[in-house]
């Protein structure tokens, strides 16, 4: 056993935990995270709308404050870290990166669906193009063969990635999925990999942990592991264990923990636990927008929606095919009666 | 691969999560959750004291209701799982033993810290002398090498302890350490083996299944993972994740995901989640006693009351030696100056 690689611990708070307070973080609420965060020597700290840039509207939430005005206040109070931006080619536009590179913005990361990476080569090349980092994020990969998570990566890599982050975005993966899928892309490509849990089924810690043995030096997380449904890894255990295990990651582990309870606990508008909704979308590995036509239909045909849950897993649809429920729980009324 | 096997999980709601609400479990609680489990084929449900028999007490916590009543309440209710009582030499005795046996408990889980099992001795003799199930069980088991735990686990067979269950009672371990303390005590033993975590670390759920691919099959869990500090598995989560991976459990998944939802969860007074303090103790390795003590050494001394517990950590001071925790606290001080 050599030297321990260096991991570097990204935090979301500001991104996916957006979501956990419907996207109504404040310019002092910001400064203060960013700050907390800056000190306690996290080197990437991502802010954007929970749905990336341009996230703000009917169909994702609105923000309560813009981003132009969040990502200045970022700017204003980053010292060390980078300032890290999320872009969801379909929601945000090269022009929206601009502005946040304009604003400060070191580092954006494009996530496309596992099986989409090819939406994002225009919107790497411009944040290189504009001296950015650039993160290929790749979501949902547990819905598809190790193979095809590697071929989706090793494109992003061909547009001048920087790295490739790997989501497990549904918290739907056990740690030897995460073991496999992480050992493959490390093996395919020559830049750094990365990974993304969510808690559905209370395993974000170790599926982190399992990504780090497996080769992934990018690791997120977030204070409390606030983030969509269930949350992310909690990113000041993280730094703890880390540490524990004799992994350098450069974070304070006593300082984000302070940031954690001191600032970011008083701004959380619900505990982040695993409820049964968030559980039922890890077990049946279905992604949170399904939910709510879930019940819907549930009710309409008179079924337990966590039957509708497992089907649509085992169908593997995807965001967009929202339409497709109805005709599952009809079917399976129909196999009932 | 043989067939998996069976894995009883063991609920401790009404023991372990007694510590989450203050020991104020009242009949009706009682009542609501013993039949919701039972209903839901849960084989075990322990009920008593967070401290186990005879715990309410000016030093562990007063009890709102009497052990006798909510052991009658719980016989009232119980159909098909075995009411299963803590019991913790030195504080409950025999003769709380002879009580509960009398109220309808069918297993006593005897428990000491892991290297004291032979105070455990005419306890588990008793029990079976009632012609009750008896379980040994040994506490803090990350704070001795594995040989140390599996010579405790031969003792607690020796008695005639039906199966031994391995605690890592400050929630303190990792995954692999899991392994190698239950495949030891697997290999040692002709009874079965079984694990309680702790979630301190947030690896209460991975630290389980660690446990059961090493070879446990009795497995502790809580509804909503309620429980002293962190608390324990989320046993709603380990029924799915069991179910999952094809292990029968006898447990239906959707009917104890309801009773932690419906049931267990507007009776919490918090919600469980891992704040500063567990995850210190987790992270340190000491026992939650510790805590109060620590913070006040920690203000007379002016010191961080985390570099404190580290230290205690590695001493591996336990429950008994608070008063050591000054000497700690000075000794530090001084070599700070």
């Amino acid at each position: 056993m050599g030297e321990k690689k260096f991991i570097n611990l990204v935090d979301t708070t500001l991104r996916d935990g957006s979501h956990a307070v419907s996207h109504e973080y404040d310019v002092k609420q910001v400064k203060a995270i960013i700050s907390g965060l800056d000190k306690a020597g996290v080197r990437y700290i991502e802010l954007s709308h929970g749905d990336g840039l341009a996230g703000s509207s009917y169909n994702y939430g609105w923000s309560k404050t813009s981003e132009e005005e969040l990502l200045k206040a970022a700017s204003d109070v980053i010292e060390n870290g980078k300032l890290t931006v999320l872009l969801l080619p379909g929601i945000g536009t090269v022009e929206d990166l601009k502005m946040a590179c304009n604003y400060g913005a070191k580092v954006v990361r494009v996530a496309t669906h596992v099986t989409e990476a090819d939406i994002s080569e225009q919107h790497i090349g411009m944040a290189k193009k504009l001296g950015m980092m650039a993160v290929g994020f790749l979501m949902m990969t547990h819905m598809v063969p190790v193979e095809k998570v590697v071929e989706q990566a090793k494109l992003l890599e061909s547009y001048g990635a920087d790295y490739v982050n790997i989501a497990d975005s549904a918290g739907a993966m056990l740690p030897e999925q995460v073991t496999d899928r992480i050992s493959a892309v490390v093996d395919a490509l020559n830049v750094p990999v990365g990974f993304h849990a969510h808690n559905n089924l209370t395993l974000a810690t170790a599926n982190s942990l399992s990504a780090i043995k497996a080769g992934a030096t990018f690791i997120d997380g977030a204070c409390r592991g606030l983030g969509a449904g269930a949350g992310n890894a909690q990113i000041e255990v993280l730094a703890g264990l880390l540490q524990k295990l004799g992994y350098k990651t450069g974070v304070d582990f006593y300082k984000i923990m302070d940031v954690a309870e001191d600032v970011v606990e008083p701004i959380m508008k619900r505990p982040q636990v695993v409820c049964n909704a968030p559980l039922m979308l890890g077990y049946s590995g279905v992604y949170s927008s399904f939910l709510l036509h879930t019940y819907n239909a549930a009710k309409r045909f008179n079924l337990d929606p966590r039957d509708i849950l497992v089907e649509l897993g085992k169908r593997k649809m995807v965001g967009g095919q929202e339409d497709m429920i109805i005709d599952v729980a009809y079917e399976l009324s129909k196999n009932r009666g």
